[in-house]
């Protein structure tokens, strides 16, 4: 199999399979040719996992048993994610890549084989379900040891079209109800790669955090007829003193009741529901924002930050008139040497508790020579 | 002050005051007198906190910005859990104590200054409220280092009564609307002071996952007539294979779909709402499952396990016919040197995966030689 499709920017995608059946995707700019192939053995492919109702909360846990074995920070000659050299195959085949998008070999979820719906919720009578959905690593570069802050622009445009290209593909499997792209970095975090990387998590369910954000959008939709996360962006833009960094495209702010020590949000001003929405000149801005705004966060304690970055998008089939796109980037690190840990309140009741007002963060970002 | 309360079980509470008006209260079983005065200077008080809406949500987050200068971590000759002797001035005056809670020295949530009231929640637009509520410190022995593990039957009964009067006083403020007394353990957790000790954080607001918790019992009495909660464990009962430990009044179980590597939840047989509806059948069977539990957490690996043990009980005022009083405990040491990380699925989507099965850990638990 060899395919290759045009998008935009000049972007072509290549795809590729690999010695296991998974498929590689490489997203170029020079017009490479992608034909090494993936010389490994071929690997029994796991099976796909359990889904199981938590019924105290109405919430699926998907179980991934096979995974206690996966790869944990293997050492820089080891790097799975490092393009093939010589005698070490690794996950891409190329000596070379811009960004690549492959399956993971360990993916907590799957595509199902034949038929696949959620079984209904009734209580702890749930029928067991099986973890449908797909699982996507995404490569932000070649060099092992550099950050997303270390990209060139040209780099994080490439990058966003390939988010862009997999939500949009994604979204066109039957079983697939939710993407997310993210991004964690940091040993702090439980990053066990140190390799500029994300992943992509495409999911058979709406995930617990996003169906809560559809309810509240609904409800003050319903209440107001206006569309909850514009109101919201509308009390940053008025209130200012929160705002981080923005550009005639993009806005990257300290939300108003931030849980983390450091979060930012960034926002689209041109608000869509979803990666694939984006204009050619909100994509054309991202680079630069984006860019800004992880050096500001590594450079408040002069320090590489651990964050989750994930964009929140709406739903593929629902909600998509009242949610909308944006990047969230949490961090845990309060002070170099110390981190905020969810303890009993945040994880045993959900209840949030915050030891630095948002403006305060907000200002420490703005401060940031860059 | 000084007041004097007979509890159940011999077990006599006295109140002191602290050199800057907190209580502090000796829960005590040999008629101990606790006269000692708290010698230390006055300390000005922090003034309350801020509640903010995070409206993506309509989840209150509490804001304690005077919280980020507390002790971290003090060498074991400077804790101020420990009896006071000689030159240190510590929390306790006393040079010994069996169990004692006292108001925290800085608290996330306090108690409102006249009338109080939850700003209605109107979106971006919801007032800024103030974090009441109360906090509260339980120190379980007064010998250093030690776990809840280590604490003898006689101790968890005292300490059991003290998590019942602590409810029953504070269910009786108005603006108390939940209460949860948790322990958190492990320095893999932020824990701040290795002493044994819990908390106790009583909100003014019904937290978030608790409200959910609610919704889901709520709707299964609608549909079904039944107790959600008392249906699940009639199926653990059922299937057996994630007991972990059970006596005449109580049962633990590995819950169905856990979500950390070893989650155990126990609960009394003869259901109740909470803490204070326990008889004193239940009473005196408690610190033999406590203890069981704990100590076959530890025996897994053979080391000190991070966990948070938290009471879930039904709230002071709502949902008090469906919510029934349980004690979860979970950990998310996965193996030795391995953690398991909430990141970018659980963090940011709040979609949990688990990589060991329920069946797995609790046949581990189980496996534990006591």
């Amino acid at each position: 199999m060899s395919e290759s499709k045009k998008l935009t920017a000049g972007i072509i995608r290549n795809d590729r399979l690999m010695s296991d059946a998974r498929t590689i995707r490489y997203y170029d700019t020079n017009g490479q040719k992608r034909e090494v192939l993936d010389s490994r053995p071929v690997e029994v492919q796991p099976t796909i996992g359990e889904l199981r109702l938590d019924p105290l909360v109405n919430e699926w846990v998907a179980m991934a048993a096979h995974r206690q074995g996966r790869v944990f920070l293997p050492p820089k000659e080891l790097c799975p994610l490092c393009p093939t050299t010589g005698e070490l195959l690794t996950e891409i085949p190329e000596k070379d890549y811009e960004v690549v998008v492959f399956d993971n070999r360990s993916p907590s979820l799957r595509p199902p084989v034949g038929d696949w719906a959620l079984p209904d919720i009734v209580g702890p009578d749930t029928d067991l379900g099986t973890a449908a959905g797909k699982c996507e690593v995404i490569c932000f570069a070649p060099e092992h040891g550099n950050s997303f802050k270390d990209l060139s622009p040209q780099r994080v445009r490439t990058l966003l079209e390939a988010w862009i290209d997999r939500t949009e593909e994604l979204s066109q499997s039957s079983f697939i109800e939710h993407i997310a792209p993210f991004e964690n970095r940091g040993e702090e975090i439980g990053v066990t790669i140190s390799h500029p990387h994300g992943q992509i998590y495409a999911y058979s369910y709406i995930p617990p955090k996003v169906e809560k954000m559809l309810a509240a959008a609904n409800k003050y939709k319903q209440e107001t007829g206006k569309i909850l996360f514009d109101a919201i962006v509308e009390r940053e833009l008025r209130d200012e003193e929160r705002i981080v960094a923005r550009n005639d495209r993009w806005l990257a702010y300290v939300p108003y009741a931030a849980r983390y020590p450091f979060e930012i949000h960034v926002t689209p001003l041109n608000p869509v529901a979803d990666l694939t929405g984006l204009t050619a000149q909100d994509r054309e801005a991202f680079p630069e924002i984006a860019l800004e705004v992880m050096k500001r966060l590594d450079g408040v304690f002069g320090i590489e930050m651990a964050y989750i970055a994930a964009w929140h998008q709406a739903p593929v089939r629902i909600g998509r008139d009242v949610m909308r796109l944006h990047w969230q980037i949490t961090s845990v690190r309060r002070a170099p040497g110390k981190l905020k840990y969810l303890a009993g309140s945040e994880s045993a009741m959900g209840a949030f508790i915050m030891d630095m007002r948002p403006e305060q963060s907000a200002g420490q970002l703005r401060e940031v020579i860059l």
